[in-house]
């Protein structure tokens, strides 16, 4: 433990003293100051997060960290937990929604088991980095020991650091775990002090019945584990191992001066024990879209973030991050390519003198 | 006059009859049911307006079209006039916002010089659809005779046309022009009964005083050119040279079964019309996304259309239309590459029987 909170501790505030000559040189680009909007924002949150100047986004990764949970005996789902092993197989083979929008958006995709409860053999394409074979039940308990979630955490932060030295220069999670809006609607309530009345939304896609349903265990998991002390200890009585992996992916990841793109409702809750236990990530992270599953759009306020896409998506996987980084990749081209005022011999703006 | 009037009557609604057959293949994707939102509906509405099927979007063209307004006298702009042809130049340099976007999504641009105030000379990429030096100034009279308008629409249908014979998937449209937030505030206050307050905006970058004055201008420009006949008559006496083909350019393209990405706030004011004369194109356009212009909000509601992105861009040239396509061919891929639950050998949903 006391290795991962020294990483914690030397991730520094980010440097701010370029922010000057960003901000000139994008009022230089040959447009009207401040008309390409967020796409200027995103070109300077990137260039910031990022320890490459002049920034480039070549090569982009995705990792998509695969778990089983223990409360999916609960029935808060509507799909069956056998679903965790059968997508990551789908994953293997290319033909699910992440695999599709990777292509589409140039990214590589790296899938990896956090902790699914399926013995895969001897899988070459899937990154082994497996817990246990699921977490346990946190309707009755702890979903994993301190000594689990220091391992789950541990490879997130050593995938994040490979990517940095195998020249990745910006990653995007993504998650898959049958049941794993529950752990997460957990953590986010225990975390930021929500009801789960608030924030419990379909998933997959549970009817009105299913949702009541899943709001009584996630509160019977909140009081079972309750008190709760730091964000560490959140995450181990209510997350799983993709999201424990995810949080230090990013940590892992800040320490490294990789901008990380965070997907939606899952990698959002790994996104938020990050913040919490280290703020100094924050300004690193973007945040893919806002989630159509229900208590996504207040948890993003409480945090105050702004995501880039909102196009009512519930998948996981990635799939938001990997729309999200081609935006990102539009900006920093942005940022890099278009000619200014001055190489391309155009007017600037003038002083109005009508002709009245 | 007739044969454009002939044209549009010819454009039937789209058939409907496949509809059933595009939503079973989603639901057969392996992701919970609707769980990818609005890439879902922009597949289907993208499949329903292409004359191919399956679908496919290999090229994709974006047409950015130029030309001057005689009202930018009256000091509506931040810019001056002689920015336009800067700009033209510069899109055929490669150094605008709109050429490294097209070039981040794949897609063409084809620069369209529909009345600019200047004399390229003999410029290969170039397209010459000059119809005069600039539109005369709405504040005095009507913009252009009805055989400019004439004149500008068919350049539109033929690119269209032409493009589509190139074996074009899918058009953007993207326009350049000093004061040509003016001409289609204009277009709008008189197409949807909307009035100048309501709607003007500050363009490139105007101050409080500068938008006051170009309220007064449009103001005098719709009394001055009152009454108003049908769409075609406002586009006349108030519109633009590249409103104009645009406008040509949409109703071209939905004769010719491709669908049209529409940028923002002044390809919208040639979508407007397009729509308004010939109500069976709408179906067969997908809007890029809200500008930051102040009107276009009040519009695309006063349409009850929903853009895809929502960037606070306000630049035009198509930098919209770029970004927007790369999502709609992201939606396409999703639609034709995923496998399905018995191809990929995932359960589907089941009815949740708690283990309790």
């Amino acid at each position: 433990m006391k290795e991962i909170l020294d990483m914690i501790n030397s991730i520094e505030p980010l440097d701010a003293s370029r922010d000057d000559d960003i901000q000139k040189h994008l009022d230089n680009l040959t447009k009207p100051p401040g008309s390409l909007g967020r796409l200027e924002e995103i070109a300077k949150t990137f260039i910031r997060a990022s320890s490459v100047y002049p920034p480039k986004i070549n090569r982009k990764t995705i990792f998509v960290m695969a778990a089983d949970h223990g409360v999916a005996a609960e029935g808060v789902s509507a799909f069956p937990a056998e679903v965790t092993p059968q997508m990551v197989q789908n994953f293997l083979n290319g033909g699910a929604a992440i695999n599709v929008l990777a292509r589409h958006t140039g990214c590589e995709t790296r899938v990896v088991d956090m902790g699914v409860n399926a013995d895969f053999g001897d899988l070459k394409s899937l990154i082994d980095r497996k817990v246990a074979r699921g977490t346990k039940n946190i309707a009755e308990g702890p979903a994993m020991t301190e000594d689990e979630m220091i391992r789950a955490m541990k490879s997130g932060i050593e995938l994040a650091g490979t990517a940095a030295g195998e020249g990745t220069d910006i990653i995007g999670t993504g998650d898959m775990g049958i049941a794993n809006t529950t752990a997460s609607t957990a953590v986010y309530c225990a975390l930021l002090g929500l009801e789960p009345e608030e924030i419990t939304g379909a998933g997959t896609g549970l009817d009105e019945e299913g949702v009541r349903l899943k709001t009584e265990v996630i509160k019977r998991a909140l009081e079972k584990n309750a008190p709760y002390g730091n964000p560490l200890d959140v995450l181990m009585k209510l997350g799983g191992f993709e999201i424990a992996g995810l949080a230090g992916l990013i940590i892992g990841a800040a320490k490294n001066g990789l901008p990380v793109v965070v997907d939606g409702f899952i990698s959002g809750a790994a996104a938020a024990v990050a913040m919490k236990i280290c703020p100094n990530v924050s300004e690193r992270l973007l945040f893919a879209h806002l989630s159509d599953e229900k208590g996504h759009k207040t948890v993003l306020e409480k945090l105050c973030i702004k995501p880039i896409l909102d196009f009512n998506m519930r998948l996981g996987e990635g799939t938001g991050a990997a729309l999200a980084i081609s935006v990102i990749e539009a900006a920093v081209k942005i940022y890099n390519e278009m000619a200014t005022f001055e190489s391309a011999g155009v007017s600037d703006s003038v002083e109005i003198a009508p002709s009245v």
